[in-house]
């Protein structure tokens, strides 16, 4: 953990909420703008914005792809976010293009008042977003906002139950899952699996709106933005259509009892000695029977 | 592959069966006549059942359990079942105790005509069952059905996302999953995630009715068994109530068919050299961070 502010009281509850809007592609001042509004709204310790909030998802190229991106060593959207969260004492955790030197990655930044910016590099790139970023190159880490250990996971991410089960194995209490979802409802369900089967709270936090590529491809984004407890209920959930902020409490014990019986703990009762099969390449060998 | 009838022959379609029903606890005659009845009303190539389909549950001792238990040296219960998929011409997966040495477990035989028995040995055990039978102790593993390769897991390996995994790893087209779940809707949901993240069949085969332990706690067995297709759409599902059977047909090639976008594959996609910590026992070091 970097932050050790309360970190490990769990008992402690924490406010954390989700902010869905429709970014407006290119535009990085008007997306900060409408961020700024939005959290002003919002009474939470952490909030959870969508993916690529600053620059839109639809990039036609590299190229402007690059002339949005925010940097590591300092950047306009990231200046002005980080001053965000400290001037309203919230951690944000916020999609957003990134670049590291000839690096250009679809990365999420949690952004927390008094520490330095966290980066996470979305691994498994959706569609033509492999033809704009290079493919997130660490394994999930989990961080401390507060008494909350919070894991980041990208929109895609959720097809893939390697990453929250790796956030939720490295101690996530809350996995944070900036999306631009366009399959109605399919995230949804399997974010639910995702809390139920790792006893993890889950806050996605979709977009609203339509874009389009330049040869005319539409994308319309389906919103329903949700917070789940480790049981995979809704704590909050937004509609398809609507921009719109909210927050609960959430308190970081209920994520830290894996029982789900006397004798059943969601963890502990893993078999990773006969898992060896899960570091395949996905090539199966054919042969194999029982 | 131990079967080499048409395996590989992916758009070759299969009829593959549900059988939903109470067994009766303790009496495997009474439950293999059921069982013979009610597979005469389904008009299927493969019949998937629910779990201890031939003792019952909630087995009071584990020498109860030994006494019903099945033996893969031959034993009353297995031979009738192997009887019933021979003069049918229909492989059964069907849930059953079984005896090996000085082990007992919970498993599923998949018993197919003109074939030698296979088994699964459940490898994550729910709440009491924990003292009467011993946990798997092999991996995940495959068998071909005619054409479709089928992969065996139980009830409440529900939860665990390494098992489905393991299997579509490992080649399978569906998953056969004999159950006696307990949790309304839970397994249900998941089973749809576990469909859509793997694009495999998913064929859940539960029970209806009630069964108590000596001390007086009391199971309602929530039946609900569904049959899904590989993006978690059902194409049978039954109430939490009845006794019933069904059948539908399923192309295998749908199931090998793992492209979601032109540029996305559900396995290949995958990112295994990231995923170590999948290999931990459950006890996170919470000193990492990103």
């Amino acid at each position: 953990m970097t932050s050790t502010a309360r970190a490990g009281d769990a008992g402690a509850a924490l406010r954390v909420g989700l902010f869905q809007f429709a970014p407006r592609l290119g535009d990085r001042a008007a997306n900060l703008a409408t961020i700024a509004a939005g959290l002003a709204a919002i009474d939470a310790e952490l909030v959870v914005l969508p993916e690529l909030a600053t620059s839109g998802y639809a990039l036609p190229d590299r190229e402007t792809a690059l002339a949005l991106a925010e940097s590591p060593a300092g950047s306009p959207g990231l200046t002005a976010l980080q001053a965000l969260a400290e001037s309203r004492g919230t951690a944000l955790a916020v999609g957003l293009p990134l670049r590291e030197g000839e690096r250009l990655y679809n990365a999420a930044a949690l952004l927390r008042p008094g520490e330095a910016p966290v980066f996470y590099r979305k691994l498994h790139l959706f569609d033509r977003e492999a033809l704009l970023f290079d493919p997130g190159d660490r394994p999930p880490a989990v961080t401390a906002v507060g008494a909350l250990r919070v894991g980041l996971m990208i929109c895609f991410d959720w097809v893939f139950p390697e990453v929250a089960r790796c956030l939720a194995l490295a101690g996530a209490d809350l996995i944070a899952h900036p999306s631009n979802l366009v399959l109605p409802g399919l995230a949804q369900g399997a974010m639910a699996t995702r809390a139920i089967e790792n006893g993890v709270f889950a806050a996605t936090a979709n977009r609203v709106g339509e874009e389009a590529f330049p040869d005319g491809e539409r994308l319309r984004f389906t919103g329903g933005s949700q917070l789940l407890d480790p049981r995979g209920r809704p704590l909050l959930a937004f509609s398809a259509e609507e921009s719109r902020g909210g927050a609960v409490t959430l308190v970081p014990a209920e994520a830290r009892n894996k029982r789900l019986t006397p004798r059943n703990h969601l963890l502990a009762d893993r078999r990773p000695a006969l898992y060896a099969g899960l570091l395949g390449d996905g090539t199966p060998d054919r042969a194999g029977d029982a």
